[in-house]
């Protein structure tokens, strides 16, 4: 009898247990990485503000958050070159009309977040950025191969004097 | 001579703590407070983010962070009505184009920040919503005496149905 108890008391507590860790982490949905190897940085959602944009040639509403190694980069104007570290996240969203207000464009349906991390080492071919992009909500890696990053960088270029990025931190307050 | 030692030890050690303090918490520049009396929500420049928008009636570029509650509010999908405590502080600048990529617009000069704060008995009279905004970059409180609320809540009586509420969260992975 004593032992059946203790059996039991031992399989309510393994339930209850489980059932606690089952609260506490739910199982993340794994997020593939890009061909370069590159994994989507964690947490990115959760960073600050650095700018916003609105691209009238491609339809598309942005706005750009960094790591707290881009924000205070941002704060202290040291973003020539951007400091070893900084990551910046731009999410994009086709445009939409505001049901009650037309002539707002709001962000639609989501295109996709895309990440430019400074490593002046490791990245040294492509300006000292790596570079990837994950589709829509499913966050699908976009680039058939490691090649993939020619497109990025060559589309940076123009803004080479300004560290390749295009982004300039918003002024606020 | 013991006695001296004591006191210059203390005013040392006073000027000590002094110095200490002033480094860990420079003087902040105070912002004066809405007329309503509602003072500027602390932090807000590093909320996390709701929404963005472009207006093409008066060529903003907008963009929406949420203090925590109002965050998981968004997140749950529970924002109507929101819950007491959310905050939803609106950031504006005026259209810029970017210089190396005309058909992009760019947050130019800062117009305002502007703040929706749920309380649903403080702020019955205005739908639930304590109303304030801070103009430039130097904060200037909006409005001359509290009846400005009377503007900004009658702008917003067109989406009562979406608990006064204009922005939608943005759609994220």
């Amino acid at each position: 009898m004593k032992r059946a108890s203790g059996v039991a008391l031992f399989v309510v507590m393994t339930f209850l247990l489980t059932a606690a860790a089952s609260v506490a982490d739910p199982p993340k949905q794994e997020v593939a990485p890009a061909p370069n190897g590159i994994r989507i940085p964690e947490g990115y959602k959760n960073w600050r503000l650095l700018s916003s944009s609105h691209r009238t040639d491609n339809n598309t509403l942005r706005v750009v958050l960094g790591n707290d190694v881009a924000i205070e980069a941002a704060k202290s104007g040291k973003t020539n070159p951007w400091p070893d570290g900084s990551i910046l996240a731009k999410l994009v969203w086709k445009d939409s009309q505001h049901e009650k207000w037309p002539a707002a464009t709001v962000p639609g349906k989501f295109v996709h977040a895309e990440f430019m991390i400074k490593d002046a080492k490791m990245y040294a071919v492509t300006g000292g950025w790596g570079f990837a992009r994950w589709l829509g909500t499913e966050q699908q890696p976009y680039g058939k191969d490691a090649a993939f990053v020619q497109e990025c960088y060559a589309c940076h270029i123009p803004v080479k004097q300004d560290d390749y990025v295009y982004t300039h931190p918003s002024v606020l307050p």
